[in-house]
């Protein structure tokens, strides 16, 4: 069944209103009417099987016919900080974590992108990568849409870093060392409603100032795995990983 | 430092010669000469670490240095094997479950296959394949490439599963049914060693007909999380999965 995330002002009650893209994908896409259903997530995370009462010009009404009970979070909201990359690899980034789970997806300028963004090149970008999270997290059955931020500079990204429970960092170095902390040793650690914020290095990866700046701000470096990954790989890992082990193993 | 897999018959005891695409990136692309230091691959897994003895028209000749212990092949071995999908995702695909530590990479012809591929278009396109895990290989320093297959039938497929230890598919049918079994019931008892075989459906999923025919094979039906995975991000999940399991936990 076709789902829709709806902005909580247009709920009014058991019944809401749809309008702008969703409503033109349900009359001139989908081709729906008066009676047939839909999804609907309300942004406090709840879905509800809605019946569609009236199709105007502009707006579909709809009411609520059950609030369900469907568990498509993750107990643990991970945040992914990404180093912004080269050509279109943050889009994929962004679509692909969502449907792996992340509640937060970060882009930061980094020592070693190649790319720099100015301000106004973000601000034409921004409505594409919500958009992008949005529809991807429609197409995942997911209750949350994850929300977008960037580009960052380095020192924001460490000051936004500061309320989370858990912070890593994936660094290359480590992957080469048998005897450093595994992942395992601090996932086993956290608990379900904590907050956790993984960064990732651009294609470079992380220069040794930027390396030294997360350790000083008790970022954890750990390895991805004995391979190698490309950044874009990387925050694939970490949420496949993080569902794994708190959504299929516990 | 650089790598390259070197095939059994360049290796003489202890001294190897490297010819073609390999040569032609040692003394044009990276302008190395007798000397220098490279990190070649034996197929039988190992790696050494080897010196450059001579440079002459077409061919490097190298002796070992010394032999590395490196770990970085997984201790079960993963086949996936893909339902043929749409446009260049079975490249990405090709690549990144290279990355993430793949032992063996089919594809095959599903009922809801969007595209299909003749033996003809194979055959033009099987080198890119290997070329593809080759440089993937590479990037990632594994100590092995894995095979590549395709396109097989469905039949035919169901054939080459016969002498797995483990099979599986991934059925979006069982991602909404909180009841079946989880996946690490099934990774818990997977031994080191075993030969683990993971079937994907392409963009429309499988048929009821073909998840019928896994079921009657002894393939396991699985979900990936809680949330609905493209079918590109599938393999993805599974090989995260396994790593974070087999390689960081235990």
């Amino acid at each position: 069944m076709q789902r829709y995330f709806i902005e909580e002002g247009n709920w009014h009650g058991d019944q809401l209103v749809i309008t702008g893209d969703d409503f033109h994908h349900i009359v001139n896409v989908m081709r729906m009417d008066a009676g047939e259903e839909i999804l609907c997530n309300h942004p406090n995370g709840n879905v509800a099987h809605c019946t569609i009462l009236n199709v105007e010009d502009g707006q579909v009404t709809a009411e609520v016919a059950e609030w369900l009970d469907s568990k498509t979070e993750s107990p643990i909201s991970v945040t992914i900080a990404q180093g912004l990359p080269k050509g279109d690899k943050w889009e994929f980034i962004l679509q692909k974590s969502t449907e792996l789970g992340a509640s937060r997806i970060i882009t930061y300028q980094a020592e070693r992108s190649v790319v720099k963004w100015d301000a106004k090149k973000v601000n034409k970008k921004i409505g594409r990568w919500e958009k992008i999270v949005k529809e991807a997290s429609e197409q995942a059955h997911r209750n949350q849409i994850p929300s977008v931020d960037g580009v960052l500079s380095f020192s924001a990204l460490l000051e936004e870093s500061q309320t989370y429970d858990w912070k890593f960092f994936a660094y290359e170095e480590e992957a080469r060392d048998q005897k450093s902390n595994k992942l395992h040793d601090y996932f086993s650690q956290i608990r379900e409603g904590d907050r956790v914020f993984f960064c990732i290095g651009p294609e470079g990866g992380f220069s040794e100032k930027e390396a030294g700046q997360l350790k000083a701000a008790s970022f954890h470096p750990v390895r991805l795995g004995p391979r190698i990954l490309r950044t874009e790989t990387a925050p694939l890992y970490v949420l496949s990983s993080l569902s794994y082990y708190f959504e299929e193993m516990r």
